[in-house]
């Protein structure tokens, strides 16, 4: 069990160390590298060397600006941001799961992992918490720093539209905004921006939607053939998966995509009435209550037959 | 000649007077009838009367909870909100384009039509003055008020998401919910359900969309034969002309919308570059610099010509 710690507490401990190891979670999100990101500019600006490192690397689609070469070094400190259980650090960080000094958080799962626990979750996004450690801090927060932090926040929070946002998230916003977040270009990238590609992939992919259970439960495929003659990549395919649940009336909300190997990922969504992770983990999968995952074998009708039995088997609803 | 005041003097005019009629736009959207219904909901707080009306009815997709039965009466104070232009309240209101008192508005192409004037064009939407005004007049911001207030705020701005958004937008946004809007529900309503219908037109219209001035402009067009076909009603195409604008390389979006007369409505959405307004301008209509609109006579081919002949105008853009 981790010891819990204050904001003080966190900001005292990272003021006395020095070469500080930021460690964020795999299949990087802007939170996480946001958190990262912002942390180690502020670690910088106190004269401390830091270094942000990700399982899957640093992807440039999280960088508002070009990062600078972090220079290896032994850690005083490791610190994770963003991450609630070590084994989302990933296989190459795994070294690192048993030594995390703090753990700065916002996930309610948080497995306690780390030597020190700063978990607020109530806040949207961990991003909000490192808000409030910079300040405490005393560091100044530069318009790269704000801009860091505004990503965090508004990419977990589906740009302030989700139901975690709460009067803090605005009023951390509106403070980040005016210390100079070029929150435009950011909300431009991750919220206004499709590519072509995938324009024409969600065309053929509305194509394939269709109802069970008196139109509760909509099922969308996205195919090999669709990936390819759409040109799409795996960076493209972001957020194509809460299409379904997206029309009104639809409580769960299912996305087949086929993988190279022929079998099917299933991303599966729901409303306040469904705990979507129960039936994906009948299918050998898991996730969260609303947003859930599982892989399926065979061909399209039989992943889609193998899907809704589910959801049948779990929900006892009629009219399939 | 409009005469401009301020908030105060615009606070000391609702208060004095009784019978208070409140004008909204045609082709209604959140903005208007939030301040409508705001603006309705604080002075009846007060012990007035007052009424709200539009040439297109009061849609449910505005309302928050069933609205009381206005009771007619001889206006003592026209009011108009969200209003740019007496042209805008529409044919059947008419009859008061020139005799609005007051005019509460945050369109920089207002044309000064009403008596007196209380604009901000720095406002991302016009309910942002509503509640400044609201708590200048001492009224007590109910938790429906709120909602109505955040219901503008959220759908003028993307869900603060537009460029259109300012600090002082957030700082809005997390008093109202503070003061109880139910945003969270206003939030699921805009910007997370689509209906089937308008699925359905969604992928019709994407099939229509051509490309100019190499792919800086997307042109996209909603057909009669479309909004029929996909079963679709006015308040199920709300963010459709925002589509063009998303594709990644695209400065310009355009959507063209066939009318029942069969005039086109255009809607143009522009990037950092261009100013749309300007463009619109030039076709007859007006708006923002990132998002105006026009009508434009003619087939649909005529009605793209004339519309990328604009385009080309202010651009001089080649490759069309």
């Amino acid at each position: 069990m981790a010891k819990r710690i204050h904001l003080e507490e966190a900001a005292s401990l990272l003021k006395e160390k020095d070469h500080i190891l930021i460690l964020t979670h795999q299949s990087p999100d802007g939170d996480t590298m946001g958190s990262g990101f912002a942390l180690h500019l502020a670690l910088t600006q106190l004269g401390k060397q830091a270094r942000v490192i990700c399982a899957d690397g640093l992807p440039t689609r999280f960088q508002i600006e070009p990062l600078p070469d972090f220079s290896d070094f032994t850690p005083e400190l490791i610190v994770a941001v963003d991450v609630a259980d070590a084994k989302l650090l990933g296989d190459s960080l795994q070294e690192y799961a048993d030594c995390v000094d703090l753990c700065i958080d916002h996930h309610p799962s948080n497995t306690e992992y780390a030597a020190q626990l700063l978990l607020r979750d109530d806040s949207a996004a961990t991003c909000e918490i490192i808000y409030d450690l910079l300040l405490e801090m005393g560091v100044t927060i530069t318009p790269l720093i704000a801009g860091y932090l505004y990503m965090g926040i508004s990419t977990d929070t589906g740009c302030f539209k989700f139901s975690n946002t709460t009067s803090q998230t605005h009023r951390i916003g509106a403070e980040l905004i005016d210390l100079g977040a070029d929150y435009v270009r950011i909300n431009v990238r991750f919220f206004d921006k499709k590519s072509k590609n995938r324009i024409a992939l969600e065309r053929q992919a509305l194509d394939s939607i269709r109802y069970f259970f008196n139109e509760r439960c909509a099922l969308m495929v996205v195919s090999r053939q669709m990936i390819v003659e759409s040109n799409t990549d795996e960076s493209e395919l972001d957020g194509v998966s809460a299409i379904p649940r997206q029309i009104e009336g639809v409580e769960i909300g299912v996305t087949l995509r086929e993988k190279e190997n022929g079998s099917y990922k299933v991303s599966m969504r729901s409303g306040e009435q469904v705990d979507a992770c129960a039936i994906c983990k009948m299918l050998g999968g898991g996730g969260h209550m609303r947003a859930a995952g599982c892989t399926v074998e065979g061909t399209e009708e039989e992943a889609i037959r193998k899907t809704v039995a589910a959801i049948a088997a779990y929900t006892n609803w009629d009219g399939e």
